[in-house]
């Protein structure tokens, strides 16, 4: 069978009683991450531009939007979970690939979910099929297809969340592989648009039209049997090398979920071994704003690549600025999402350090490191190496970790009681009769 | 000023007034082209699917489907009127980007202008200055980004439907540049899906898509600026090689328009010499199919790349397929609509003359000839060597020949009386006062 057509026959087949536990709990930390993201990012200005633009083309308002009191139909409140979750680049992240795995998957899964009767059962079995699902396609077209500049999170993710309604609306062998296909044909969103709000539409769009895939195959909608790995199809298209075999190799036995990370701040990753330096220098030697004449920073290349900003001017842009990363971790110890607003960037604590940072990249550093060296006034040199970040797969987020995150994030959208409320019901997913008990849960109280 | 801002600006200042006559009349014959292609294909199976699984998902229903008596909100009848117009593959093409430009651009425009005032002037407008910013687009990445697989009536096309919404609801310059931006992270379309119903999706999906960008840019949903030539942008992203100049040398001078060409048969315009050639000798020789031994082709090698498809059972298979063209052509002397169906592709007598074709490619022959030799039973031969294809931009169709095209096409949908009046208004379309006086015309009268 070919890569896409077993792909489908295995996301048709697979069941929750043969994950492992292990998987399993890495599934609830993906979704108490995903749902802290979804809720921290919901008042965000693209998601009122968003409602706001697609609202008068929204079919009958059925479906919930996280942490906001509108309402739209199921597809549009896909998109707007998508761009919630991921408008403060806070959501997880798997090293391996640089995708952001769970948005696409879940912000469709939620919005479905407020509207049809699912169970917990059902919810995790279809995430922890799709997330595989995308996970395994991204491995097999990165690096090429994320180098030469897609976002892998919407490329790869429109994928997921055809699998993720798929497997929900129970699509057959067949329908699954025309879902794929009509998924591989609106793979969509580049990296040139790292720093505006288009790159949170990336993975709504991902499960806004994953999710139509799924719906439109159901229909008998067809599309060309092969996807994935035929001539003219996405990883050919999309990538300039790519290795097939890893969309099936260990289907059942390698767990991807097992790969997935979450972040400590809420920016690209390969910013945090410098932020983490510069937050252990701060609490360290609590060095004044106006005492630092130069911080030079040692990181891998990557970096510079991704997050060479400098003379920026909004908070987006900092995401993108390992300056802005270092600045904040000096100046004030914290890297949350307050430091990556417009006012933060405009600081002029912030942008005194921000303006005497440099970076070199250097191949010796990788994407877990970080050298940060500051120069005082003084003359006094203070210097930090950090071998693992924060966060990295070898010093993950404890569950307590992950709970402190959550609750920064969701008191910003619903009060700190019904957050705890959440949080619990987030931790027992698997055993809720109806997933929507858990929506509601999310929805800030209506007046 | 980059290629995006070049662009933008002048997507916002062109005028019709300074747009030569001989363009605008070659944008009549491309509108009545994609009148009829989309009354043609409006009772698609394919048209039928999306809208029954879309409209459960649709805003109010404010907008009008070409050649349907369903509505739509404006961004929904945009898909349903891209699937249309292309479903047939009817519709026009541009043999220097095998573009169809006109679908994802009229698609669009028909959607909104059913629901918004809009003079035949505005129209006109913005549908030239449309039609040349996706071209333009299509012409830096084409032939790289094409031979990769892309399907750049989707992918370039959305660029179109965005430039052509964005002028009519008055887009600034900002604006159209982030518009840009959100097309171009979202073009998509893959060749791998050709011979299914996803390929009219790719239209469809782009005029949908392409109109959202319009909307959210006026909004104030922000872009990157360098959405065409940005390192990551749609150029460097999804073609290996590209030549950027074409987006804006010669504007206001060199109308794409005039580029255009119109279809003779419903299928890959490769296919067309070698159907003008059977269909040649169909009317001089009038072979019974039960005497033709053997057919024998030598065309272009691209034919064989696009349009090898052999033991095919389903009418969009035949488009794809050069020896059901030559089958077609021998029996039946025409290559219509109804050569096209799964009935057609089943016909014994075609399928006898199919299965006896086989096909060379050579480098000698271009795109717009094919050498047929027919071997009959009784051992003589028919040859024939097109040399200029019906409907190549050198034997253009007649404005006579579109007519009849449109007619052979609208009788699918409504009256001939009323195909009548709606020729004539098409013909005179920048004069009209409200251009949904025209797509009333288009519509079935509802009972």
């Amino acid at each position: 069978m070919s890569e896409t057509a077993t792909l489908a026959a295995w996301i048709v087949s697979n069941r929750i009683e043969t994950v492992p536990e292990d998987v399993r709990h890495e599934a609830r930390r993906a979704i108490v991450n995903y749902l802290g993201c979804a809720l921290g990012g919901s008042r965000d200005e693209a998601v009122d531009i968003a409602i706001r633009t697609f609202g008068p083309y929204s079919g009958p308002p059925t479906a919930s939007i996280i942490g906001r009191a509108e309402s739209l139909d199921p597809l549009h409140a896909s998109l707007m979970n998508g761009i919630s979750s991921h408008v403060y680049d806070f959501d997880d992240t798997t090293p391996k690939n640089y995708m952001h795995p769970t948005s696409p998957v879940a912000s469709a899964l939620f919005a479905y979910a407020s509207v049809y009767p699912v169970s917990g059962r059902d919810f995790m079995q279809a995430f922890i099929t799709a997330f595989e699902a995308e996970m395994r396609i991204g491995n097999a077209v990165y690096p090429a297809h994320y180098d030469v500049g897609w976002h892998i999170t919407g490329t790869a993710g429109i994928f997921g969340a055809a699998a993720a309604i798929g497997k929900l609306i129970g699509l057959s062998h067949q329908q699954t592989i025309w879902a794929i296909g009509l998924a591989a044909t609106q793979a969509s969103g580049i990296r040139e648009m790292f720093g505006s709000m288009a790159k949170s539409f990336h993975p709504g769009r991902a499960a806004q039209n994953g999710y139509s895939a799924a719906l439109l195959a159901q229909a008998g909608f067809t599309a060309g049997e092969h996807g994935l790995e035929g001539p003219r199809g996405f990883a050919a298209v999309q990538a300039a090398k790519y290795d097939l075999s890893k969309i099936t190799a260990g289907l059942d036995v390698d767990y991807e979920l097992r790969a997935n990370t979450y972040k400590p701040f809420p920016c690209g990753i390969v910013n945090h071994p410098t932020i983490d330096g510069a937050i252990q220098i701060h609490h360290e030697h609590h060095p004044a704003p106006q005492s630092i004449e130069a911080v030079r920073l040692r990181v891998a290349p990557l970096v510079l690549d991704l997050c060479n900003q400098t003379n920026i001017t909004k908070g987006l842009q900092g995401k993108f600025s390992v300056y802005h990363g270092a600045a904040i971790g000096l100046v004030r110890g914290k890297a949350g999402i307050q430091e990556y607003t417009d006012e933060a960037v405009d600081d002029p604590a912030i942008k005194r350090v921000r303006d005497r940072a440099t970076a070199v990249g250097d191949a010796s550093i990788t994407e877990d490191q970080a050298h940060i060296e500051v120069e005082l006034t003084n003359g006094e040199k203070l210097t930090r190496f950090v071998e693992k970040s924060l966060g990295n797969i070898h010093r993950p987020l404890t569950d307590r970790q992950l709970d402190d995150k959550f609750l920064d994030q969701a008191v910003l959208a619903i009060p700190l009681e019904q957050a705890e409320k959440l949080l619990r019901q987030c931790w027992r997913i698997d055993q809720l009769p109806d997933v929507n008990e858990l929506v509601q849960s999310a929805l800030p109280q209506r007046r």
